[in-house]
């Protein structure tokens, strides 16, 4: 088969040892003579792959006893409703982090619930160079913005479409909110690296980039979080439901959780997250330097700020686009094309996308941008 | 590999076919070079896909053009909330038939959203065996019970716990409520017979049992449903967004619904939905006849509403289960234990159970009942 380096933002590449293991499990689970899609969700074969599945997550995160996992349905975007709905109850106000489509989406469904007091906010610049504008930059939260009694301050840890990442979470001590509760959209970054999963009241995310396939949404809880939820938050969606029935309150996605098991089993064998965040590290920045060292493509985020999973890039001459991405192609360089609200090239580099996949890249890029200079 | 029969109510078995081709293309989908798991949701190859999946699912169902199909998640208990979020704006009462677990369940989280009106009920027997109470008929809706007013009539076609399933929809005309929308859970029975989708408001489910993986659900929807929201129905989970969208408000479940694509093509090859239900009719007909039959099994619903997907029997001596499930597993004949919360046995016998798997397990009933003569 043809070896194709696919840089699609989600869903995404997924390492071929786990593709080849699924392929072989297919039709037979460990001589069950069933296909894991095809097994109850309440039997021991499948009680034992959910396990596991929630044992090695916590082990890479490092998730304390304090925090509890929950695998749920609906993505992200269903936790733009499903997270205040369980968080909001006696609350008037959250607080939010607004730096890209994400987090705008994140402010906007949340007015059904309570006033948005967003604490900071990057603004898109536009610049000499002509290009779109773009987000470029994690905004400061200024100490003592945040109010002493918002239910949570939400950020969207990794802004996909614009490629500008937290490097750390916000300080909430430090900021003078110790006691609000910090909530992570994860989505896109979760897994790349170590996080201070304590420092944080929920992590959450869609599967879809870096544990799995689409359909499967995970949740890191602190404990005092499932007891929080207005009345009129659905069943489904409560995660003290969630939790009590162990993520089977409705039959969960027994084949999606089976995957992103086979994907944490490969993550340890790599090493873990803090070998990951290194490969990761190494990948960007051969992407961000070649970039840096060109005088075709550009990236204007601010270097700090940058994206290890998501390097968006525009070319100065707009018109070579559409060249650019067909011969892309031509080289099996898959799903380069900038997302439509920005325009420009996007390479997703999770972590199932290997050195090698980036080397290719670069590798065209130089070419490309010579054979027109 | 051994040749088991699985008799989960879900998820539940799938065609070989379709999990051989899944393990061969799992890889290298159709020579793109990648799993269908890595595809964009928004790249050509996956929006094949689904539009191939969406008109096969239209054809097997006969969907007219009045009626959209959305995919989404969260299942059956996810709609439990998620139809009256879309449909009770400016309503205060919606009805309700009642005879079971599942109906039950919907019954109580609607609770949030209005006042459940129950126009017909099944009362659980108890008779002299002295077996357990349980649900045995669907009950008759006394015409003119449906108030005018009400935003919907909702029923559960098929109560997979019970084993009690309805022949027909209820005519909306015949009961004097005609202008009143009919809304169907039919996630344990849809694709197993022709059913009248004209007659239908909204026909939703979850596809763990006769379509594909767990983690996708189908919503098949009269145009005039998609603007009946409330006010605070989250965006993820409002039909006119869904539809609007393509089902990709939110990433969709690319996997599971390539896998139910792949269902729909081989029910296609088996003749489509009216040849299942012959072959339905006749797996039913032998299980229920080996019961009705026996000294030993009994079955207690009223044979007219008697399910044929799912087939629940009590042993007249409770002490046999346990013997009854060892020998049963032994001859690879999983999953027979019935519900928790009614005991027995109970054979699902969904479309990818051939009458071979049902053979399988009348013999050994025969035999069990034969030696404990």
């Amino acid at each position: 088969m043809t070896q194709v380096w696919n840089f699609s933002a989600g869903p995404a590449m997924l390492p071929r040892e786990v593709l080849q293991q699924a392929a072989t499990e297919m039709l037979d689970w460990h001589g069950s003579g069933m296909s894991v899609m095809e097994m109850s969700h309440r039997g021991p074969q499948f009680m034992q792959i959910l396990q596991e599945a929630l044992d090695d997550f916590r082990d890479l995160m490092q998730v304390p006893q304090t925090h509890k996992i929950l695998f749920m349905q609906g993505g992200a975007i269903g936790q733009n409703a499903i997270v205040p709905l369980n968080l909001m109850n006696g609350f008037e106000s959250a607080a939010f982090v607004k730096n890209g489509s994400w987090s705008s989406k994140t402010i906007k469904e949340f007015a059904r619930y309570g006033r948005a007091d967003v604490v900071a906010e990057a603004r898109e610049i536009k610049d000499a160079s002509g290009l779109r504008p773009v987000n470029t930059y994690v905004p400061t939260i200024a100490p003592g913005s945040i109010a002493a009694g918002s239910a949570y301050l939400h950020y969207c840890g990794n802004e996909t479409i614009d490629g500008v990442e937290f490097r750390q979470a916000p300080d909430m001590a430090a900021l003078g909110a110790a006691q609000v509760p910090l909530v992570c959209d994860a989505s896109s970054n979760i897994l790349s690296r170590p996080m201070d999963v304590a420092a944080h009241a929920i992590i959450y995310g869609g599967a879809q980039k870096n544990i799995g396939p689409a359909g499967l949404t995970f949740v890191i809880i602190r404990e005092d979080m499932l007891d929080r939820a207005r009345s009129d938050c659905p069943s489904a969606f409560s995660y003290r439901q969630v939790y009590d029935n162990h993520s089977m309150y409705n039959t969960p996605p027994t084949y999606s959780i089976y995957i992103a098991g086979l994907v944490f089993k490969w993550l340890k064998a790599q090493g873990g997250v803090a070998a990951m965040a290194e490969v990761n590290r190494r990948k960007a920045q051969l992407l961000y330097d070649t970039i840096d060292g060109s005088g075709l493509y550009v990236n204007r985020v601010r270097p700090s700020d940058r994206s290890l999973m998501n390097v968006p890039f525009m070319l100065r001459e707009d018109a070579l686009n559409a060249e650019f991405l067909s011969l892309a192609q031509e080289r099996n360089l898959l799903q380069l094309k900038g997302h439509k609200s920005v325009g420009g090239m996007r390479a997703s580099i999770y972590n199932a996308m290997p050195m090698e996949g980036v080397e290719a890249l670069v590798d065209f890029m130089l070419t490309f941008e010579k054979e027109r200079a």
